[in-house]
């Protein structure tokens, strides 16, 4: 094993306000040379990549992300070869790598947590979701932003999606809160309270703006919500902020509605709103729970797995050639649950 | 000692969108029978009246006070008499009570702190002003909510203000900060840089808006600023968050430029921006502090004080019939410092 065959996924051209598809990315042959590994590094071979939202915004022009670089997100597979202490032939991965099918990597020079306790290979897409970004994304933003009370409610936005159904399924099963979701479509309303166990779930293809759907919330929550757990942006953003009860909190993870736009919205708030109550909007990502640096998160949502708290669900791809295409699904509304590219 | 003299202030009319003053109060003279004191009750004399723009929120039409019924606020006086196993005699208090020159309250049944360690008559005040609920909100809100780190850059507005004055006192001569002020007039800036040390100070009438007054902060804090304390609202929170370093916070304490309105300005922000920077905007009242439940508030005040860190100015108006005008002073920008009616 000196050189093994490897694709890359590249940056072709940038999107700016447009929804990305094939036109956007190239796939690319190359051969890794693995004879000349150096300490610290490990060869992994890729058996899932990861299609996320997050990765829209680094596309556009000025992204972080230059055309004709190669695409970086998570991935998990197994290690080929290592040369890192904490790291064995066989291990299984998950990191934020490039997405190559083959790659040599220096785990200690990006984020990359070991599985090999929690999964087998045939269940490795579970280190890109439940156990991967979006699953510490649902349990740090729950958990620690949004800090719930058992009999408190949760509305969350994008409850299909690979995060906010998580949210949803720790929120209820977990944390014994109401919860209320908004997807798109009678379709996904049907899989968030039947599947995902969501006590209410708002189409907000039925509604057009922040009024209307704040009408929609103060059906299913007469009193207000106590807590927004936020992946859309516009609308969903300001009826939230309106619905909010005394001691509410907003936790701002992601906002979709915005990420095809040049620019994004600014949203509409009367900060006054906030002071007799307590209440409190705060941003975040994943990082200090993935990492391990906060929480016990690869613990806690293996065991709610196991007991059946979450129930995940993936939408599957075959093959790095359909990645731009599942990337694009993203956009369009046509993934539920998390998006996932088998290789 | 049965039937004392006292005079109360009332509410004769609402102020909807202008600015209050003597037209909108009347006082009228009691007696208080202090024969018949319950179990539980103490009689009080007032000795000052504080005058703070929370206030102005209640006298609006539809607001928590009625026309006809006696105006609330912070009190600083001594005890006359006592049925109350917390109060004796000649102690010294601070209470949220009615404006009246002599009553008779359940100190259980208001928030009132007794200050008889830290002052003596001659300075009652502090019991209204940097003792009181004023000094507590800088207090509860510096440290707990923005919670400072030494050597980060803190934005306050109202900076020449009851609270915000001491939230840059505290913020630069305790923990150690960059301190950028806001206030009205090259008078009040030459007060809040020489007296109360801040390192910067903004005159925002020299602004016209939230670009502008954007502008004005990158010339005295050109890597942005780490938190914010919101006394004032309208362009300057819109400035201040879109002035926000990573990791960076805005308490939310207040909103003066909007108190005069029939409704609150809603404000624009891009949630966006608050993702991968982790930034957090927070509401809160004094309440939680003042009462004691958190912090270490009267002591650590009283230590900052005797300690030099904290300079308390006052503006100082004689006698109840002058409360209307005090007030009216707040939102001309006429008082500086705390305003304080004696008695």
């Amino acid at each position: 094993m000196t050189s093994l065959p490897s694709k890359t996924i590249y940056l072709k051209a940038a999107a700016d306000n447009s929804i990305p598809g094939p036109d956007n990315f190239e796939i690319r042959e190359s051969k890794v040379n693995t004879a000349d590994l150096k300490e610290g590094e490990i060869v992994v071979t890729a058996l899932v990549m990861s299609v996320d939202p997050f990765l829209r915004g680094q596309i556009k022009t000025g992204g972080s992300k230059k055309v004709g670089e190669a695409m970086v997100g998570f991935v998990a597979g197994k290690v080929l070869a290592s040369k890192h202490t904490d790291w064995k032939e066989n291990d299984l991965i998950g990191a934020s790598a490039n997405f190559s099918t083959v790659q040599i990597l220096n785990p200690s020079k990006t984020i990359a947590w070991n599985v090999t306790d929690y999964v087998t290979e045939d269940k490795i897409s579970y280190a890109i979701g439940v156990l991967g970004m979006p699953g510490s994304t649902a349990y740090g933003g729950l958990l620690d932003v949004l800090r719930p009370e058992e009999g408190q409610t949760i509305f969350v936005s994008g409850a299909a999606g690979a995060v906010g159904s998580m949210v949803g399924q720790i929120a209820k099963r977990v944390k014994k809160c109401t919860v209320i979701g908004s997807c798109g479509g009678p379709e996904k309303c049907k899989l968030v309270k039947e599947k995902f166990g969501f006590d209410h779930c708002i189409d907000y293809k039925t509604v057009s703006n922040t009024q209307e759907l704040k009408a929609e919330l103060k059906k299913v929550a007469p009193g207000g919500i106590d807590m927004y757990f936020e992946n859309v942006g516009g609308m969903h953003f300001e009826a939230a902020f309106e619905s909010l009860r005394p001691h509410g909190r907003i936790a701002v993870c992601g906002g979709i509605s915005q990420y095809n736009k040049t620019e994004s919205d600014k949203l509409k708030i009367n900060p006054l709103q906030m002071i007799y109550t307590f209440q409190r909007i705060e941003g975040f990502v994943c990082i200090p729970w993935l990492s391990g640096k906060k929480g016990n998160f690869l613990k806690d949502m293996y065991d709610w797995v196991e007991a059946g708290h979450i129930t995940v669900e993936e939408t599957v791809f075959e093959g790095i050639e359909n990645w731009p295409v599942a990337f694009q699904g993203l956009f369009t509304g046509k993934n539920k649950g998390k998006a996932v590219v088998k290789l």
